[in-house]
């Protein structure tokens, strides 16, 4: 990963700004700019140069992490060591990430920094970062490798009487074993009426016959992402739920036949809703079809109903309608996919048809 | 959970924060008001009633876990929705959570609640957060309980060549499979030298006879958390380390022996640091003694050099001193106790002796 050239071109930005320099402070971001992987650091960039802050607990770290940077470590007092940082790089008017900081840390930057005058900025890190380099895409496709290895591993776990509670268990521990780092977020598993509901909590309901098996999961690999779900049957699922699989299925495939480079999010929204609508399920389709995934696992460009987000080529996004019918189940299937000059080249190996357990 | 005992406190305070309402946005501090247990909730509260609002995701969710409250579900604009119920409920004085709240997402309040007064607050829920009714203790209690199961059977599991990326899954595997909902954080494990880092991410090296192992892990448990510190040996240490443990225990010790209810964070953390301070490795203890423990895993109040938090009765807080000899490895052992009258009570069961393997 070439973080110089990405401080660079973040840097080309400042005049555009107003600023002299810009202070970084969402993780992700900052992970993006230097490579840190600690939880607690921030960046102040110039033109020129820029300083890495972080505590104690990082100096060790951040030395072998942050080898371009000047990198100094403050106590527990952030803002005095920014405002010293400002100083020293002659910067007086210093563009924020207004998403992130707390109000409080706001604050604490004006009282400590009033030489500082304190411009707020938004999503410009974030709009660097939609665009993936091949490497990245390379570390999203390992994350989604060892995706599909757990779900090709928990399959034969899905027996009668497990419960959610402890299938969504395996699921995240045969992603461990297959080589994440950790997991992308808590893992969904919802059996039968459960399904229902887009984001269920495993609970200690049992698996049963003719259950519906909805899961959504994934491994994080060098801090990059993977986002899946998939549906699966315990036995024959109601008729139902079957032509449900089916709609959501072919949904999905428009959502996917829309997506390329220069289509806008909502476009791609409205591609796969027709499908779902027509169909008379429009209400059951209750969120959007899909968001970026990268250094986090909800990122831009989103693809919804009022994004104007246009799709760039080598941004890497979901595509995840579903539909979800209260007292029967639901289903959702999603992909992630890179978005290409004239398509979208979809990222995992599983398959997509309604296995039957 | 008396959630409605818990509003009419803070309820209470409104006065004193010259406002009509407050505004509470912190996700830790929804629930405990609430009980709402999702990952998207707010609650506006005024003196005699109070309105919870969330997404689409969490409309029957919160049917289920805040029946007491008024519910609204909005879409993706928070920002109207507390507009509307500031106009609902006659607020225009609202108290808000500075460290609940991005400056960006402020900036949006300003905007669409613009008849609001907004004031800044700190720390209002957290202060009450910290003394914990008896059925918080037992839940803490419990997620320590089931955090020493963990240990207990992970000890079988250092053997020979495991690497602490294999070492730090198997122990939260056991911590999962023993109860836990989920863990506290990121589990450290830090064989040998690499226990010098306080904060060390597992890696691939594996375990080797003489090695010191430094583990911090935690179960959670029906929201709330457990931090704890074991240090083990696998084959005899070195001498130094041995002995480091043993001054690290008696520094432990000191602490647990300076916790009561009524005392300064700075003079506990001061009992367990002059220990250490008088052994002459004073430099290598280069973090807190500790802090308090509940639904957050850092919470208040705090035991360290400049902290004027006084412990009430019935707090939850770590004592956990560390020492750290780059090159060489390092010790700390941490426990949580429960702040009483006249001292504290110890949670974990494990023994805080150095078990070699």
């Amino acid at each position: 990963m070439d973080h110089q050239l990405r401080r660079e071109r973040l840097a080309a930005r400042l005049p555009d700004l107003g600023a002299d320099a810009l202070l970084v402070t969402r993780l992700p971001n900052v992970r993006y700019l230097t490579g840190f992987t600690g939880s607690n650091g921030q960046v102040v960039l110039t033109a020129e140069q820029g300083v890495f802050l972080t505590d104690g607990r990082y100096t060790e770290q951040s030395r072998r992490e942050v080898p371009q940077l000047e990198r100094r470590t403050y106590g527990a007092d952030f803002a005095t060591a920014f405002a010293q940082a400002c100083h020293d790089l002659g910067a007086s008017r210093v563009a924020f990430e207004s998403s992130g900081v707390t109000y409080r840390f706001y604050e604490d930057l004006r009282e400590k920094a009033p030489d500082v005058e304190l411009l707020p900025t938004r999503d410009e890190i974030e709009r660097l970062r939609w665009v993936k380099e091949p490497e990245e895409i390379d570390m999203i496709q390992r994350a989604q490798d060892i995706t599909d290895e757990g779900f090709e591993r928990v399959l034969p776990k899905l027996g009668e009487g497990i419960t959610e509670r402890e299938a969504a268990l395996e699921l995240e521990w045969a992603m461990r074993q297959a080589g994440a780092e950790g997991l992308s977020f808590d893992t969904i598993m919802a059996f039968g009426e459960s399904a229902a509901e887009p984001h269920h909590h495993p609970s200690d309901r049992p698996l049963g016959r003719g259950d519906i098996v909805k899961m959504d999961f994934g491994a994080l690999h060098a801090g990059y992402h993977a986002d899946c779900t998939r549906t699966v049957a315990f036995g024959e699922p109601p008729e139902e739920l079957r032509q449900i699989h089916d709609l959501v299925a072919r949904a999905q495939q428009a959502g996917i036949d829309a997506v390329r480079a220069g289509i806008v999010g909502k476009e791609a929204d409205a591609a796969a809703r027709r499908v779902i609508e027509e169909a008379g399920f429009g209400e059951r389709f209750s969120h959007s079809l899909g968001h970026g995934v990268g250094l986090e696992v909800h990122e831009g460009p989103t693809l919804r109903g009022p994004s104007e987000d246009v799709l760039p080529e080598n941004a890497v996004v979901t595509v995840e309608p579903g539909v979800y019918v209260p007292g029967l189940g639901g289903v959702r299937i999603e992909d992630m996919v890179v978005v290409t000059a004239d398509g979208c080249r979809v990222m995992p190996r599983s398959t997509r048809e309604l296995v039957v357990l």
